[in-house]
């Protein structure tokens, strides 16, 4: 336990600098092959770094945003409330440009202003006081969703757990410490294993290189190995021959939306694993925090699709470009969707939903 | 046809040099950001060629050995038999280590030095003659194999051409061109469907890179583009979107070995393709001269998956490694095997196999 505590200590993603006069983040830009925790304090340091995606993933920008936020107020020096709010909201504003699309950042940021206005009457001294504990709210709250989530995947495992026999996991992308604020989502059943006493050598973790950006590869191997689990990386390509040899017992992967029915989109690479699962027979769950599922969507098919550079394909990593200059790479899906049909459940902070999925997310009280 | 010509002129993989005192080859280590043909003569050259994969893939390998072998046997100055064939036979066994797992280059040197004791009894300068024509003999044969398996391949993407619509093809690694003496195996409808009349824009080419070692983007859609086909290349994770929405109508990929059963190892990647090709209701054909089925193996899984280098995962291409020095990557297999019930029929230069396969495969006499 000790060490794992050293180890969050190391890699966290977000925690209070020094006197809580910054945000200490690692600079996940460096990763793996160097572990730097940087100090940002001004609206342009956090800004950069958000933008720049040395601290990225959903909720783990929502924490930025909020800590960023607790500090800047503490700096505005006005101690009358309108001069107070308009510096700070102008601040807001300002960090929501950092990255237009990540609706977490938004949502943090508008709980910091909430903040704000409904303690208007209160001194601006005890405003910054309580915008220093919301910031640290929003991230016990993601905390605590995280170790739910574990807990349920955690019992899954302990369940196929053969005694003196290593675990296979497998595991798709990056859905870890890195991109939350404690234990991620498809990595929470691990942390929460070695919380409950397993050692990192009775499970091994499969981490997917995840092309064409390789979060599996430089993110979760990364922070799993530092963890002390048993850990491989291999291509995505190679996942049907681990499940086929009997390697991998359980796939555990995070995911970006799910739909009414229980379509799960993710990381581009999803929807093949939940193919292979389902040949394959292994057991595959998605784990979701409730505020990921959309009983807005019906289906999968709702969910529309971004594509990107075709030169993260094509050149991106690389010494030189490993595809013709001419070639076409403009199919570069972010992500894909998981048939809910092929995978095994949903883990939500809630409990295991299994299908039918709109059932089960009502009965969980998702709206 | 004429740009057909042009095409094959420039990037054929072997072929003589002028006045065939040379072989002349395409620097495949360069591919594809540069073009350059070199031209090998002296043993140690050939040697090297083959050593350092300039040239590569079963077919090529063996062609361009025979050619060697003329051009070498060419320069022995040896006009008694028993100088040259000493000196021959020397060369031989200098060329069969440059690499000694490639069972086509011993197969071709030895059908080159069985025409030297075949014919010992003929002026050494007749056997000169004989060596050129053995080593176009065996190029001759190789295209042969190509055009059959094309003609076949091709009649069914003609049945399932849309008017007015591009047809949707995936394929897998290089089993192109570039790894043959003309055609290429999977390769060898497309290329045939030009030879028809098909332009180039009346298919569509879905390369995988092909993790780890990126044959599919460096090669194939290099030769495919270069040879005016509509290419795109793609990460090997992204296939089952493509499958889904409908992009693809045909796949076509090469092999390694063929199992009497018809399971059929090819570049790793291939065992998915086949559950996601079945799941998908696609068509998936094997291209495999029948010299790959191997009848004394009964399924694929009497077949020993080779594993390499975990650093081909973890560093190589890239300008500096992509995870953690003591992440393993010790999975790293060659190969896969795709399940015979998954695949739709096997392409042979002899006829279209379909399940039961061995029943298939003895009937057109392949023992």
């Amino acid at each position: 336990m000790s060490s794992l505590n050293d180890f969050f200590e190391k890699v966290i993603t977000v925690k209070w600098g020094p006197e809580k006069k910054s945000v200490d983040i690692i600079d996940q830009t460096l990763l793996p092959n160097t572990i730097k925790r940087i100090q940002i304090r001004t609206q342009e340091e956090i800004w950069e770094a958000i933008k720049k995606l040395r601290v990225r993933g959903a909720p783990a920008i929502g924490v930025s945003a909020a800590y960023g936020m607790a500090v800047i107020a503490n700096d505005i020096p006005d101690e009358d409330y309108e001069g107070f709010y308009t510096k700070f909201k102008a601040s807001k504003e300002y960090l929501a440009t950092s990255r237009p699309t990540a609706v977490n950042l938004f949502w943090a940021l508008n709980r910091m202003e909430d903040t704000v206005k409904a303690n208007r009457e209160k001194p601006v001294s005890e405003i910054r006081r309580l915008l220093y504990a919301e910031a640290e709210k929003i991230r016990e709250e993601d905390v605590q969703i995280s170790r739910n989530i574990g807990e349920t995947g955690f019992r899954l495992m302990e369940e196929l757990k053969e005694d003196g026999k290593e675990l296979g996991i497998l595991t798709h992308c990056n859905a870890g410490t890195l991109c939350s604020a404690k234990y991620g989502t498809a990595t929470a059943p691990m942390y929460m294993a070695l919380e409950h006493g397993w050692k990192g050598t009775d499970m091994h973790v499969y981490c997917d290189e995840t092309r064409p950006l390789l979060q599996g590869a430089r993110l979760t191997s990364f922070e799993l190995y530092n963890a002390g689990i048993t850990t491989s990386v291999q291509c995505d390509n190679m996942a049907a021959l681990l499940m086929k040899t009997g390697k991998i017992k359980i796939i555990f992967v995070g995911c970006d939306r799910v739909a009414a029915n229980g379509d799960a989109a993710n990381k581009i690479g999803t929807s093949a694993l939940a193919v292979l699962a389902h040949h394959y027979g292994v057991p595959m769950y998605i784990c979701a925090p409730s505020s990921t599922i959309d009983m807005a969507t019906p289906t999968g098919d709702d969910i529309p699709i971004e594509m990107r550079d075709p030169e993260e394909i094509k050149s991106m990593w690389y010494k030189e470009p490993m595809a013709p200059a001419g070639v076409d790479a403009s199919f570069n899906p972010a992500f894909d969707v998981a048939d809910h049909r092929l995978i095994t459940g949903i883990i939500t902070e809630k409990g295991l939903c299994s299908a039918p999925y709109e059932e089960a997310f009502r009965k969980f009280g998702i709206k």
